[in-house]
């Protein structure tokens, strides 16, 4: 047994099923241990930021760990713009980095990079090996350090030499921890909070936006009155038809202002407190009036279920008062194509139990409000900010659930930075539906440029944010990757093509022709 | 004047002409402050790889610098792997990254990261503005930065309300360094050493390399019998017909010792001792014998011509005794298409003055070896081993060059990476002929598994190092993203294509099909 050998046993007996790869020279025996291994399915990508988003979408539905295994240092800063959205989504995941022999580093050869300070910057723990034995137990910390809390991103740095050398055995990973229960205190104190008369919303993120907690918070909310606010981007909201629905704190920090400031009160559950995504000249960072006062009854880090029933319990509500979703059936859309007519569609035609990846930008929250009554469906949103995070995440949610599907609404502009994901959801048969929203743009910055008072931009610089000249064509980028692809100029073009790839397996791509009016978009964000 | 006006005019009067960018809303004053200036072209790539990648290739070919536009932490990761190659090329480059206000950054927003940490990794100076006067203060600073030795990469972290906020002036940049001299004393001791009788050879590498330090080189060689040989991924070597022609150091560690293994002494010039690519089981690291004696003449960061010139004249060799490569001219092609016949067509074909982006891995040394007698030609090698290099690095050779004829010679796992490259390319009608080499495989790594010994490989582990299934099709990839592509099966095929393609301005893939014989390749490799 090889350390490379070790390592990968030890990782089985943790549980690991799927290793999202783009490998190189360095993790040649390890990519060997895993070929002679008939318990690890090796998924190749063509770009590491597919596979570290990959990774996180994985986890987000699978609700454990992918392992992902990386080239050196310049292979895993491919992979860091998705290792920074995975950490924000405090997803488990275990990055497998290979690097040069010990022996081999002062040498300056053209691939030395320090690997450490690289994983240094998006995982919570970085061992590097010391020797083939101690590969194989880091393997085993690893895999409990990505459980610490919600999850957490761990990564290895496995010294070449040290997967080729003797290992003496595998070992086993302790026990999953528990996520630590929320004190009786404080949840009577939160519960007191409720009867003190201010006005008062709920903030809820991380566990709390799934069905189970939901029900309990939903039974808080008809109790005590108090709104369901949703951080606005979520790791996995559940929502559709028969839950309990939230209202998403908006992006832009004006219209956010404008939602929370009547509250004297919030209650965070699993959420932090909203704050802008960027500072804006003369608009305040945080997005909760600055008189209100803001309690965590549960953090990211904690037990929200537990904490919410027994908040339920405290405040004496009892099953049955939670409000669900109705289902809401909107009219065949008809017309020009556009992010209303895309939401109808999908929530008159998406199945019982998708999940939708949304990288949607700009259309993002007018697809999001039109499917509220739609079917159940998993929500996953672009937590960090950092785009060409959404087709990695629909194909690494579609490995995850191969019997649900997955539609990815994705930006043009954003859908370029991982676009090599398209070849893998083709080389896997992912079950991936993609809404390729071709609106010729980086319509949010055109947004950005008149919300940050620039004065009244020169044609130059518009040209920096127009991704139309020349204007992508994406059934042509599909092809060659061999996704079968389509593209809609009309809501009812659009209508027929997703019914159809709706009932079909496979990767499909709809290049959906957008007009938008920047100016509507904007006023009409929530 | 705000921060970013201020900035802008200080980078104008340093000389900075280009901006290779992908902004973000962090970055929106900086894209107002150029898009209102008259001297600085932008240039929007739709990846950071291929920003950063084509600010290497525009150095290389410019010998100054290009700022870079980036959109904080993840911005900047993504365009890490080519800083790295940058870095390891040696090319001066300024990086602008937007970071959040200071007051924004506790709030801790999706976008947050540690910005510094990334710069730290690939930049020799990293600086993040304190104030707007200061954000134009460090704009000079780093462009001096960029000067120091053969080059540098400087990141200059703007935080967004410095851009925006009101500052006071531009700076002016101090003239730059020149590079240090060599002194008499290390020429003389190196003339002793070629008088010393012990079998020497020369390891040529940086301005070494460039044609008119190549004269003297050659002359040395003539004179004193020592072969010339070059460090084998280059960042810029001139070669051709009427220059003085090296050996380069062959990729794989076992030809490269045995081609070095007979020499006593090496003089290294503007070159490091040769180090094996990887550590591989019982094969050095280092490629000279442990013999050997290893005395630089004039390192990358030294003056090489006149240290070239000085001991030209220690040894008492005048103008006209260096051997200049003669015009070597093929037969014309013909019958399959592989590596050799690609490399007879560009030797015929090219024309004078071309530059070659280098990222045809396995069929690379093949290319260059049929093309030494060619037309004089820049090469343009992948200095820190990232791939993903060859596209940005030919895009932004023809931005500096745009008289010029830029081949990139590209295999096509690599080209994924950075395969965004293509629309820039037609955006800005860069005159590139891409040689897309289409081998279905990450063929370098089926080399390398035998190499490391792994075991014969079983079913499950080919199938990690293949991108054949499904294969991709670089005509649809191409025509994608506004490109003229054509495909070739025969070596016929590829010359008629190709000599079409030299006569066009404008972006051209070539997609090569080309079947290779991997024990063949490594046989061959010198």
């Amino acid at each position: 047994m090889n350390g490379a050998e070790a390592l990968l046993k030890t990782l089985v007996d943790a549980g690991i099923e799927i290793c999202f790869a783009n490998p190189g020279t360095s993790e040649m025996h390890l990519v060997s241990a895993i070929g002679r291994s008939s318990e690890v399915r090796p998924i190749l990508c063509l770009f590491e930021g597919v596979v570290t988003g990959a990774a996180d979408g994985y986890a987000r539905m699978a609700d454990k760990p992918a392992i992902t295994l990386l080239h050196l240092g310049p292979g895993l800063a491919n992979g860091m713009a998705n290792l920074h959205n995975a950490k924000k989504a405090h997803v488990p995941m275990v990055n497998i980095v290979g690097d040069h022999a010990p022996y081999h580093l002062p040498h300056n050869a053209p691939l030395t990079s320090d690997v450490t300070a690289h994983a240094k910057i998006n995982s919570t723990w970085v061992k590097t090996s010391t020797s083939a034995d101690n590969l194989a137990k880091l393997g085993a910390i690893a895999v409990q350090q990505t459980s610490v809390g919600t999850g957490r991103v761990a990564t290895l740095i496995a010294a070449a030499n040290h997967a080729w050398e003797p290992a003496e055995k595998s070992y086993r990973a302790r026990r999953a921890k528990i996520l630590p229960d929320v004190s009786p205190e404080v949840v009577s104190a939160v519960a007191a909070l409720l009867r003190n008369g201010k006005k008062t919303a709920f903030v809820l993120g991380g566990h709390a936006l799934r069905e189970d907690a939901l029900v309990f918070a939903g039974r808080i909310a008809a109790k005590t009155g108090c709104p369901l606010f949703g951080e606005t981007f979520p790791t996995r909201h559940q929502r559709g038809v028969g839950r309990v629905s939230i209202t998403r704190v908006p992006y832009f920090a004006e219209h956010a202002l404008g939602v929370l400031g009547e509250y004297e009160q919030f209650i965070l559950i699993g959420a932090a407190t909203p704050v802008a995504f960027f500072a804006y000249p003369d608009t305040p960072s945080v997005l909760v009036p600055p008189t209100a006062t803001v309690t965590s009854l549960a953090s990211i880090d904690e037990a929200v279920l537990p904490a919410l029933s027994a908040l339920a319990d405290a405040i004496g509500v009892g099953a049955g008062l939670e409000v669900l979703q109705d289902r809401v059936l909107p009219d065949r859309p008809s017309g020009a194509l556009t992010a209303a007519t895309i939401g109808d569609t999908i929530a008159l035609l998406m199945p019982d139990n998708a999940i939708v990846s949304d990288e949607g930008i700009t259309c993002a929250a007018e697809v999001f409000a039109r499917t509220a009554g739609g079917a159940r469906h998993d929500w996953l949103a672009i937590t960090g900010g950092a785009i060409g995070q959404g087709l990695p995440v629909s194909f690494g949610a579609a490995i995850a659930c191969p019997d649900r599907k997955v539609i990815a609404l994705q930006a043009d502009g954003s859908a370029m930075y991982t676009v090599q994901s398209l070849w893998s959801m083709a080389r896997e048969n992912a079950d991936v539906v993609i809404v390729l929203l071709n609106n010729d743009s980086y319509a949010i910055l055109n947004i950005e440029l008149a919300r940050l008072k620039t004065g009244k931009p020169s044609d130059k610089t518009l040209s920096m944010l127009d991704i139309g000249h020349p204007s992508l064509n994406w059934q042509s980028i599909a092809a060659g990757m061999n996704v079968r692809a389509s593209r809609a100029h009309s809501a009812e073009e659009f209508h027929a093509q997703f019914e159809a790839a709706m009932q079909t397996k496979g990767p499909h791509l709809i290049e959906a022709v957008i007009k938008q009016d920047i100016a509507a978009i904007f006023s009409m964000e929530n």
